[in-house]
């Protein structure tokens, strides 16, 4: 097996995303830093590797992917059999599962990724919050993480019973909202505070999350 | 074999994605519609169907989904051996026509459903149209779209040489920006215009036009 590349950084949650799936399926990568500081997402050699010049790209043998989403379901099918299982191979578990996977993408995301620029990175960056944003994201998360409760009041977690890419897509997001303000929304929900607290802790993750503290 | 059911619009794109989906499979389905104008979409039983309230639903026997594009993925894995094939079995093939679908789902859609609303939907509602995120969007979809003309010169479709979800995704947002200023965008670049031609030309597709026609 080919050594696999991921083209990112410690800090781009799209980034986190894979390296969590590739831990969690206990397959070795080599990490290629990418100095967006630099620009050098924007510039070759990485624009070849992803057009839309986003963070992470992906090497896997001859085999070059982008998307982190995509990422994570090519690497959860072809390591099926390395690691923990991360989809389901019985067809109906696996439509729902994909079902709360586009969940993630579309409902959730977008809102979370708004309210992390607002509450995370832009007060790094010396740049102001803008607090009419915040509280419009906020009420959308809230709405959100309402359906949520409910759908892991019946099952472990979003995507059925068992832990899959529905659950670990969440995890960058979560982790950088956990930081800020936006905390009290996943707290006061009994459901999805254990469901954030069981996610949070995963070995996978915390490799990850080692990988920055040793930036 | 029971009758699948889709539950949605024939005006949503989102629900248009799924028919096309199915009629490329050739598949029999029940079209249940759903009166947005009274709010059936957010009240049960619809909210049942999805807590998101928002269309389509879709049920094949006792499985339940939402989201279209998790929708179109099962449709073309549980019923490869039905009509026209829209995934690869292939896994290193498929891993990048999902590639691709996660474009659609990120780089296109966010743009083309935001100028969709602008150009087609805000007129229809006697609303205004915002000439400054119609600017601003446009030139994003010109960017996305320079990408789309640099892969189509390589392959044939955005997901490889043949044509996969990650085409059909895109057909009710094109479909619709082709009846606004927006079309010059695709016709000005020469691969895009011709993949466009293409797609829209598909009887699949021309079933879904059909069912707007007889509304």
């Amino acid at each position: 097996m080919a050594t696999m590349k991921v083209h990112g950084a410690v800090y781009s949650t799209a980034s986190q995303r894979v390296f969590a799936c590739l831990y969690e399926k206990e397959l070795k990568f080599e990490f290629v830093p990418i100095d967006m500081s630099t620009g050098a997402h924007k510039k070759e050699p990485f624009i070849s590797l992803n057009p839309f010049g986003q963070l992470p790209a992906f090497e896997d043998g001859d085999l070059k992917l982008f998307e982190s989403r995509a990422i994570n379901l090519h690497v959860a099918h072809a390591y099926a059999d390395k690691g923990n299982q991360l989809i389901y191979q019985d067809r109906k578990k696996m439509a729902i599962a994909l079902t709360w996977m586009q969940v993630e993408a579309h409902q959730f995301d977008p809102v979370a990724s708004n309210l992390g620029w607002e509450l995370a990175f832009k007060p790094i960056f010396g740049m102001t919050t803008d607090t009419a944003v915040v509280e419009e994201k906020e009420a959308k998360l809230g709405q959100v993480l309402d359906v949520y409760e409910a759908r892991l009041g019946q099952s472990k977690y979003l995507g059925g019973d068992n832990f899959t890419l529905a659950d670990l897509n969440h995890l960058p997001s979560i982790q950088l909202l956990m930081g800020t303000q936006v905390k009290k929304l996943f707290d006061s929900r009994p459901h999805v505070s254990a469901w954030c607290a069981d996610i949070l802790a995963r070995p996978a993750w915390l490799k990850v999350v080692a990988m920055q503290a040793n930036n």
